[in-house]
């Protein structure tokens, strides 16, 4: 059942070879102090930031230097982003990499006028934002998160092992974002499989869920389809164009809230994960790879008909002469050969987890009610324990 | 290959059956005079009208009334229409209705500040406005055309014997429309089931174009499984709200220039039914799949593979030890069956064509370029003859 909802994703995309000269049409309407959030600097390396700064230059924009934002940023980084935006006058906050840049970005556009401790109000108490918000805009340069075209955005407190994301509305989703999947061919395989996880991932939280079969699970089907293709495909040759940019917007559409409309939504991989990350500062996407199937597996019974179907219709499970579970865990199996095939991380171990962090982990993790399952403390402690 | 382009659908949907509520919530956006677009009366009937004019009263707004949009709206009505939102100072456009009332709402929208004559501007030079373009909602009494979160605005001169349409960008899209299944349910069947085939054939003229496959084929693909399906149950049971609103969901993202995305495109059977349409006054979507199976049978060899692909995926045909062709013909035959089970139009005689109006037909026939084969006249006659 699709029930009630609203729809709202402004965000204006602009795709392909020649997206970036969307920056000219899109800078004039935005004042002249233009904060450039990015990376470690790669993109100096690569030649992006020379090329986005001599558009910034040539529609006259002030660039107001905001680099060094880490894999998962923190609440720390957060306070000096603000900080920046507050002493500089910004007028849009530019996110030049993946989604952790753009994260940040909507992280600081919320908390430059706000009057209250930032990580306080939208990662603790889930509040809006009661403030004007800064404009964000992104240019995307690794596929995986989706935060282009939607208003998550995840920060991290180590202090407190917590890493938090908030959700926010339309107001806060980026006005446009930049989407060339040629920027995305220089990341190193590791991240461009991890990127690949992370999107499947995303429609596996939507499509596990629910007990009715509506029109998002058949789009998420077709999503997942596309990736597995199009992801063998640049698994094999990295620098294929077509796989990468099929990739690169089968992200934005896993996570830009469509295939969430009528769906509960269950994201307890994403708990699961994001504890793992909070102790090991692994990327993000191995994290997800790494806690999926002792999950999956767990939550199965639950959900046997979706799993079934699962294995059917996204992996292509003959099911004729088997028990709908022998179908299901067949799907498993086949979502499993392809992980090894992409070379995902396959335990919390190779991750930097140890058995004496298994309690830790299970004590940072957020037990979400959307999945079939709504976890009890000793499955979660299981579930880490076989993701050894 | 996705290729470049760029994708923006500003509209904020408010769907299921509390979406009127959303009224309360947009209406205060725009000034107190409110055009109130509607067509022959049958929402004065259903109570629509009297839930729409109850909240527009409690917000506080003028209404204009605007009726007697007709299913293929004039000119005449356009010039008409301009001519009460000038005189009215009309401050948003409010469509009750399906395609054509919305379709219309905003032919009035880029009209009413435009200097020039609209129908020259927009439908024979198709300029873009230049002028300011009023606000234009609506509430979709009808699933089909996807009109409520397009650009899309289709308009006839009978004088001239013109049918055309132009899509607008994304400020003349709806600002907001409210989708509640509910409202469709009063619709009489063959008004459904051709609401349906104009649905499945808006998805097939993006998806049979291209000889490559990039994520818009995968999601069309979903999009035509789940309406499938959906149609299935809403064949059998009208008032399955479910089916219902899984038709309606399907309707909006089957033409909202998603599953476009890195096709050329083919139209060819709208061209054809148009033509139909223009001699017959037959429903649109009868007219559309009157001429289907003939053009698709036509055209199957110049695009063998994307048929063969259509027939594993969409109509689950298993092509263990056949031809591609042969695999391919079934596919045409499942969806022939399918469209028999819905009770469509199979052929233009039923719509009133006869034998002698096939050379008229013909030259009334636009050919378009996105296709798998560029018609020839011969080639039109031919399908418009294996049509009757």
């Amino acid at each position: 059942m699709l029930g009630n909802f609203t729809y709202c994703n402004p965000t204006k995309l602009y795709f392909g070879e020649d997206a970036l000269k969307g920056l000219n049409e899109e800078l004039p309407k935005y004042g002249k102090n233009v904060q450039l959030v990015y990376g470690g600097g790669s993109i100096k390396k690569n030649g992006i930031y020379d090329e986005v700064t001599a558009i910034l230059k040539a529609n006259g924009k002030n660039i107001i230097e905001d680099g060094g934002v880490m894999p998962n940023p923190t609440v720390e980084k957060l306070y000096e982003g603000v900080k920046i935006a507050r002493d500089n006058k910004t007028d849009l906050i530019l996110a030049v990499g993946g989604g952790s840049c753009c994260d940040y970005a909507k992280a600081v556009a919320v908390s430059v006028n706000c009057g209250e401790d930032p990580w306080e109000k939208y990662y603790i108490r889930f509040e809006e934002p009661s403030c004007e918000v800064l404009p964000v805009a992104c240019v995307l340069t690794m596929a995986g998160t989706g935060s282009e075209m939607n208003g998550g955005s995840v920060i991290t407190n180590h202090e407190k092992k917590l890493k938090i994301g908030h959700v926010f509305g339309e107001n806060v989703m980026p006005k446009f974002s930049i989407l060339n999947p040629r920027f995305t061919l220089s990341l190193p395989k590791r991240q461009m499989v991890s990127g690949i996880y992370d999107i499947f991932n995303h429609i596996c939280e939507q499509y596990f869920s629910g007990d009715d079969d509506n029109t998002s699970d058949y789009i998420s089907e077709g999503l997942m389809r596309s990736l597995i293709h199009s992801s063998r495909k640049a698994n094999a040759n990295p620098g294929d164009y077509e796989a990468r940019s099929n990739i690169m917007w089968t992200a934005t559409w896993a996570l830009n809230t469509l295939v969430a409309k009528g769906k509960t939504t269950d994201w307890m991989v994403h708990m699961l994960g994001q504890a793992v990350g909070a102790y090991t500062d692994a990327t993000h996407g191995m994290t997800l790879a790494a806690v999926s199937l002792p999950y999956y597996r767990h939550i199965m019974p639950y959900g046997l008909a979706k799993f079934k179907r699962f294995a059917i219709e996204v992996w292509g499970v003959d099911a004729a002469g088997k028990t709908d579970e022998q179908t299901a865990l067949e799907g498993l199996a086949a979502m499993e050969s392809w992980m090894k095939e992409l070379g995902l991380a396959m335990n919390i171990s190779e991750l930097g987890a140890t058995p004496d962090m298994v309690e830790g982990l299970a004590d940072s993790t957020l037990v979400l009610k959307g999945g079939y399952k709504v976890l009890e403390r000793d499955e979660i402690v299981e579930i880490f324990k076989e993701s050894l």
